[in-house]
């Protein structure tokens, strides 16, 4: 497979995303290949401080940056020959299998889905994250900010989206589902959570087991934790936020290792017609690699055609 | 004063509760008197046991108890003899000037509601919980959990009662009030919070500061953080969360430790025309006695009179 890595993308481009991709490179076997997206110039000086063989990849020229700082979908309209918008183009035209950014996150989204586009069915398409659990296993959180205001029916299908990564990207057998919510018993919660635990219980699409409290998020009660995007995105900062504390205040344990990012890399983007990765904008090359690799294992996953299929016989359908 | 104490409360009551109110007694001035209400038997039986004097306190007598699990308004209703209906019939009748208990969250914020009401002007009142900052302060969280669904207006109070509370009771001067939200700049969020942000950036009633992430919730960024019931409350328990694994994990820090929910007794309701406190179902007897001492302090910055005041020249009144 071909995985199309933005080099310009993220705090620490390109130097992170050049160390990231040499560092990738050795462990992808050889029939899969990076293709470098951004300026030939640097692409080719970061290449020979590290004295590597610049025929080892792939190089797509694009002139232009998106800055973290733009709105997305002016940037994308604006700079057709940044990094981004010309990874989205290879993507588009199937040059590439898979597309990688540390970039701007909110130019992704827009680029994953006027380019290459939602699944039919798919409401909305989503962002993860993976959350340590104190047994050892890993869960998957979502929504994390791509919905910050999400419909019940959306919700559900953050359900489905999530089960269906649990079970081939983390191989993780008939997948739990649970809504996080502000109690445990049915009837609590805000309008949206009571709404999307009814379309839950009812629905027949995967294993739902309930609400799920924020207390309870590493306790291995779930596998997919399913909340609109705002909610996410506030628990997920919150997380990091006490795990760098933590780590500032030299603390080292075994457990809360697990929540530095750099050994998650990102989190596709769920629910679109391809392969796209949206990484850490502080990306070591460390996360650039494990952001590669993870592109690499939902490529292979096969999850835009399993979610094709999924959709095409789900039992809940409600739109308002 | 006369600071009511639900004997009955709390999921080591009555032990926890007579053993937090000796504790209090102790370190309460000789003009302020506990008044325990529950079922005197028990109460005398518990306080023979600390070969303590009855003299030193009022007693109530209450013969029925609400659960934790029961339905709060239906409690409220068909348990007049509770200790928490008793408790709040002595503070309407101005026989005790607070109420505190760490019973049942929910009868405590109905009995409230129902028995001294709302402050004239406030749409919805509200709980709250105090952040530990890293550089050794204290900032306010709220709601956390009363108001699941809020709108703009009801947020907006929220700043408001929040600024007032931080002023009065934690002797911050001129607080800064931020909103919680997905991202720094002006326009991010959901629908609630951008309109929240609007009425905030136009209301002169607090000193708001802009919009605040999650990661930030510990840096000294603002004294006043405004969220929804639904966003406050997950956040709290993920907080709790986390702090409960780092103990469990033998992790002492000096920064951490003061995230110890017994060190703070609980959370007045802001908003209602007298001094009610709820408590941390868990709690133990130094959280009961910090419970009751928040209890004076709350009474003593006279919040009820100043939130009222400070509705009666409001800038901002907006409903829908």
């Amino acid at each position: 497979m071909k995985i199309g890595l933005d080099v310009m993308g993220g705090d620490f481009a390109p130097v992170a995303t050049i160390a990231g991709a040499l560092l990738a490179q050795k462990e992808l076997s050889p029939s899969d290949r990076i293709v470098l997206i951004g300026e030939t110039g640097i692409i080719l000086g970061e290449l020979e401080k590290h004295h590597a063989d610049p025929g080892l990849f792939d190089i797509v020229h694009a002139h232009d940056v998106i800055g973290m700082g733009e709105h997305p979908t002016h940037a994308i309209v604006r700079k057709p020959e940044s990094s981004i918008s010309i990874g989205f183009k290879e993507l588009k035209h199937k040059r590439i299998d898979a597309f990688a950014s540390a970039g701007s996150s909110g130019a992704m989204l827009v680029g994953a889905i006027y380019s290459v586009n939602n699944i039919q069915g798919v409401i909305r398409p989503c962002t993860s994250t993976v959350l340590p659990q104190e047994n050892g296993g890993l869960s998957l959180l979502l929504d994390i900010g791509t919905n910050p205001d999400a419909k019940p029916d959306v919700m559900y299908q953050f359900g489905l989206l999530g089960s269906i990564m649990a079970r081939n990207v983390y191989k993780i057998n008939n997948p739990r589902v649970a809504l996080l919510n502000i109690g445990h018993e049915e009837g609590k919660g805000n309008l949206l959570s009571q709404a999307t635990y009814q379309l839950m219980k009812e629905g027949k699409d995967f294993n739902f087991t309930g609400n799920i409290e924020s207390r309870d998020l590493f306790k291995s009660k779930a596998d997919v934790i399913v909340c609109d995007g705002f909610t996410g995105n506030i628990l997920l900062k919150n997380i990091e936020g006490m795990f760098r504390m933590m780590m500032k205040r030299g603390i080292t344990d075994d457990y809360f290792t697990r929540f530095n990012y750099e050994n998650y890399g990102g989190t596709p983007v769920l629910g679109i017609n391809s392969t796209v990765i949206v990484g850490h904008g502080i990306s070591n090359d460390v996360a650039i690699k494990n952001m590669l690799l993870l592109a690499r294992d939902v490529y292979h996953a096969r999850l835009s055609q399993k979610i094709k299929r999924a959709l095409s016989r789900v039992t809940v359908v409600v739109r308002d």
